[in-house]
């Protein structure tokens, strides 16, 4: 059986299993959330609003926060998850370039509507080929590049990427930023956010998924000041796209400033303690620099259907690098989890040779 | 302002409002959905089931207990909320029939995706105009249809239909028969599910959204027994479109019987009662016949614009005619609610001319 994503735990057909091949913040559903539960449950028999007027009022005051950016209703483009907003984007494009390897719905939703893709590939060490994706913008309509990108892990050179931002602005095309696991980099100066208010071409996606431990309630978004585009964009998206239990998520947790705070400090600690731990790994040859909450490994002597095998019989699910574009099964992505969990799998791991 | 569905009580800008102009089941929440929410919260840090195996098994058995077919995963189609269903077939389609007035989304979907809209006007008691359906299908791919139809409230005539369902089944059209609301005619035999064992031809929509009184929740779906065509329409879908919430729902809601009884003892009373209490009203013209929980009223002496503002006053807000392709203003739908409620509209009605 093979895995498009990480976290399908369902066809594995095992119970009790440690995910390690889903990303997702290992605090949990945040209690902001379950405490105001019941206002979702009044919210079930009515439909939602069209214009989703207090969610997009709670988007604007998190990123008005953080940012210091203003985001008005116009700005703001929502989806029933990020892979939404992603394909409604992506949609409207016939020449798509993708830095691979990455998150396949990228690729996926280009070739559903008919585009051409071209693939920028990463160097060696997993960081942006800046001067290849210059040259292939040219001859295409749309970039779409993960800030940090998945599987790698690595974030966007600022400096680096100015020329494309610059040769993508005055030319019309656009740049949609992946910014899914950007608050486990930790510093908000990674985000393009900010630079939204500069540079029109840039659309930069979120989600309450990864950071926020949301996977279930599927809720996604994008935000940019080029209004004209994403008024076209909303005008072919379906009413009521989100329910009522993301509207809540989206109002509460996005000011749980404790679940935020707490979650920055676990990431900063073991996204140095993680690492280090895998590198004495005999089989591990390289664990590549990440900025976020998951790890690219190259494996040596053991290949990923053997890993995944293995780790499987010790209740462990991991997630191979064998369908990634640009890798192969030499490769695994280990998300990082709390102190406990990182060290069973380190413990795991270690067994294999006895 | 003008108002594209019913339910939209955010643009009002009036709290406390009885909304009759949104058609959904007055029992509210099915008790069985809030006392396994605990259920969804355990789900929501995963990502869901690609394939949803369980939810499918839950329709599965739903639609085995009471119309006596057997549908497989495959037979199986679901979407975030019915309308994203409707929007996904109807995108296949280059020339659409529909006949008006009915609920607007069929003509959005067409109309987006670049298809040509051909309408059948019902008839002046607002039954389908059979013979006109059947003329204009041979040069159509697909015909989009209620059972019972939004906002008039008919139901198929199956025998005076079945010349255009041979028709299709012979010539490789499609007809979608949209059932959102089919459990309030009380009468299973109403209903194209078991037809679709004879005729695949036939896709048959359904939702959560009016009889279980759940359109926060966004869950919808079709059965066919074209499983060919199901499977190209799945692999133009996005992963993970149903959240945890109404993954629970589907569960527990569709074998709760004591929720599905009462609410037919409910309606089955209502919809003798209120028409006929309507039918008092000195500027209603005409109530028409409805199988179903709403019903759509020809006003005299007053238009609907007057009557929404007048109702808006009293706290009542009610579905004006105008933007109904084939109605116009002296036309409004009302929901069928509980006795106090029904008898609330009246006595406002009442006091009108006063």
């Amino acid at each position: 059986m093979d895995y498009l994503h990480g976290g399908d735990i369902y066809s594995v057909g095992v119970s009790n299993i440690v995910d390690f091949s889903s990303n997702i913040n290992p605090f949990g559903v945040p209690e902001s959330f379950n405490a105001n539960i019941n206002e979702a449950l009044l919210l079930l028999t009515k439909y939602p609003d069209p214009h989703y007027r207090e969610l997009k009022q709670g988007l604007s005051l998190y990123l008005k926060k953080y940012y210091e950016v203003n985001f008005l209703r116009e700005d703001l483009l929502l989806g029933n998850g990020a892979v939404e907003v992603i394909d409604i984007i992506i949609s409207f494009f016939k020449n798509v370039l993708i830095p691979v390897p990455s998150f396949s719905e990228y690729e996926s939703s280009a070739r559903k509507n008919g585009a051409k893709v071209v693939y920028s590939s990463l160097k060696d060490d997993m960081s942006y080929d800046y001067e290849d994706i210059y040259k292939k913008i040219q001859f295409s309509d749309v970039l779409v590049i993960g800030n940090p990108n998945n599987p790698s892990g690595n974030v966007i050179n600022k400096d680096k990427f100015r020329k494309i931002l610059e040769f993508c602005e005055k030319n019309n095309k656009i740049i949609i930023i992946d910014e899914a696991f950007i608050e486990f980099t930790g510093n908000i100066e990674e985000s393009f956010i900010k630079d939204t208010e500069k540079y029109n071409c840039l659309v930069i996606i979120r989600a309450l998924t990864k950071f926020f431990a949301l996977p279930g309630i599927r809720f996604g978004y994008a935000v940019s000041k080029n209004i004209k585009f994403l008024e076209e964009l909303r005008g072919i998206q379906l009413p009521w796209n989100i329910n009522c239990f993301a509207e809540v998520a989206v109002k509460y947790v996005l000011k749980d400033e404790g679940y935020i705070n707490k979650s920055l400090i676990w990431i900063e600690e073991e996204k140095n303690y993680f690492p280090q731990q895998l590198r004495k790994i005999n089989f591990i040859e390289k664990v590549f620099e990440s900025n976020c909450n998951f790890l690219l490994c190259k494996l040596n002597g053991i290949n990923g259907q053997q890993l995944f095998n293995y780790s499987l019989s010790k209740g462990l699910l991991i997630r191979r690098g064998n369908n990634f574009i640009g890798l192969d099964d030499s490769y695994i992505r280990l998300a990082i989890k709390d102190r406990i969990l990182n060290e069973e799998v380190i413990r795991i791991f270690e067994t294999y040779y006895r």
